[in-house]
């Protein structure tokens, strides 16, 4: 690919970084165990407390947001405990295999790939099995496009009295996620996604009754024992030496996101999300979401039309027009692509992807011709 | 601190940047599953097999050192094996407590503070109790400023045929370290200590006895499961979005450090080593290390001479003197400073450390009046 023509980056993050990011980026390190750091810990937990919308305890873990859902899990199950795993697609049975892994009793609840799940038969679920203790949800599934009503899941989880542990590593900083008011009780994002800052660190925000989970689970952790983050994070610091250059990316993120207002930014993305399925639409192509009043406003999965094959797609997006898009993960590999629209994203960045697919799929859609 | 004023810092890592290293970090995101990740890992990889000096897998995890630690520990053992945990300090404490926290039987061969570890002592640890299926080892101990012999360590290891797990987070691409020629199974090494990058990788060097080790080792994993991080580094990429603005940063330290060369930048640690030691013996300070042959060229730990309180003094350091010491760590906090003199290092950035010292401390060593 040319070095002279803009890239499109439009994958479901890592997303592209503002100017001052980068520079912050670059940063000369400094003492993780000394003022400066103490300051911009303080300033950033102020920011992930007001963009995920909690007054309890957010830690900063350096890890892929992956470390976080295994963080989650660990912190608040032990060996044998049963966990509802609700599941609309890959990330989805990702976070039950993580529990799986650490000796739970992983009680599974999929629906369809392109279907939300409903709050209902998690309602119904819980009921039938008091023995569940807690429930793993997805907030925005990346694999397929579709987000979740967390709101009404939660409030059936909150019902029945379960723990909640959410994977928002999609959704948080883009989609509306009101953390206390909602009752979530460990929420799990990562800072490639609407954060404006590169992958390296892991968000968990952690409601009291997860702390009170925390100090009876049995499950083994030592790297993302919350505690002992907890604890670190009290005297302004990390228990392990963090990912400064990140975290230095993730405060200018933070001041660009709280400067906007978080409600604001909620709205930019369903803005950009409902420009992207309306331009897809009309090139003829079919979204994965069954139902589009699921669809995300952060990642925008549709199906390949017949005869077009993904890898050249692609490669042809890249080279042609310099558009970066996804693939599909697991059963969806070949048969979808996915349009990542979250962080700095505007309406006008969709255009570009818009035009790069007309181009590439027109062959093979009737419509657009 | 003013802003104008050149700050030093020698804490035994984060350490200092390049200025190449620091444009590097603020690199553009790219598609961590597209040709240019791909590229960078192989390129990546490469570099970090020269300098671990290895034919074999070398693994990028991205997390602190003490999550690769981890790493090496849930690959290779199995609830209840039982492993000899040689220690020497506070790190090699840590790494007993993440074998501990894993259902690891930890058999404890400590040694006092200020010493290393004696080659021979491991061997009949090893020759009384065959069960002993791994051991521990430290080999640059970052608390107390002492290096351990490793090739003499390792050999003993070896000839019981047991499994060696290395910590060699503040040793690698700093010291001597041959990685197959001495036999190590498993090497952590961590992104912001010799390897002129930020925090945010742990590096992991795995044997071919270690992989058939982790084929059958049963402790918990999923985020750090080496097999996983294998498989898709064969792909040319990592299970979980890798932290990029580091792995940039890294390409650009590795390129410097091969440009210079490994045996090269092992002799200026040597020769920086040595007149910090001599500085601080000039200044009548005195080393914990019991023996000056066992001190290490990485970090050196000295006493606080009596009646000087190690908080005053570092803040005096740092704010009239813009030099920036780490204090000491668990038992040995408020008795000791340390220098960390490791990455882009060289005999001159000493100076301004010695004479911040003569400074602050004159009042409180009678020879340096």
């Amino acid at each position: 690919m040319s070095d002279e023509r803009p890239v499109h980056l439009r994958i479901p993050g890592p997303t592209p970084l503002p100017p001052e990011v980068r520079q912050a980026a670059s940063g000369q390190m400094i003492n993780h165990r000394g003022p400066e750091f103490r300051a911009l810990l303080a300033e950033v937990t102020a920011g992930l407390q007001e963009v995920l919308a909690t007054r309890h305890d957010v830690i900063l873990l350096t890890a892929s947001g992956t470390g976080g859902l295994e963080a989650a899990v660990v912190n608040t199950l032990s060996p044998g405990d049963r966990v509802l795993a609700v599941s609309i697609g890959y990330f989805g049975e990702r976070f039950a295999a993580i529990a799986q892994a650490y000796g739970a009793e992983v009680v599974p609840l999929a629906f369809p790939w392109g279907a939300a799940a409903d709050p209902d038969r998690v309602r119904q679920a819980l009921r039938a099995d008091p023995a569940i203790r807690a429930v793993l949800v997805t907030h925005n599934e990346t694999s397929t496009g579709v987000a979740n009503d967390l709101a009404a899941l939660a409030a059936a989880v909150k019902e029945e009295g379960r723990l909640l542990l959410v994977d928002a590593i999609s959704s948080a900083a883009c989609l509306e996620l009101r953390t206390d008011a909602w009752g979530l009780d460990v929420v799990v994002a990562g800072s490639q996604k609407g954060w404006l800052a590169p992958p390296g660190l892991a968000i968990v925000a952690i409601s009291p009754a997860a702390w009170e989970a925390q100090a009876r689970a049995r499950m083994p952790r030592f790297y993302f024992d919350l505690r002992r983050a907890r604890e670190a994070a009290q005297e302004g610091s990390t228990p392990w030496t963090p990912a400064l250059s990140v975290c230095f990316a993730l405060r200018e993120g933070l001041r660009r996101l709280r400067a906007e207002g978080v409600e604001a930014v909620w709205a930019r993305h369903r803005r950009v999300g409902r420009v992207t399925r309306e331009g897809l639409q009309r090139l003829g192509l079919r979204l994965v979401p069954q139902d589009e009043r699921t669809a995300s406003d952060t990642v925008t999965a549709f199906w390949l039309p017949d005869g077009a094959d993904a890898k050249a797609v692609l490669q042809r997006l890249r080279t042609d027009h310099g558009v970066v898009l996804a693939g599909g993960p697991g059963q969806l590999a070949g048969r979808i692509l996915r349009i990542g629209h979250l962080g700095a994203v505007t309406e006008g960045d969709i255009t570009p992807v818009l035009e790069a697919l007309r181009a590439v799929l027109a062959p093979h859609v009737p419509a657009v011709r």
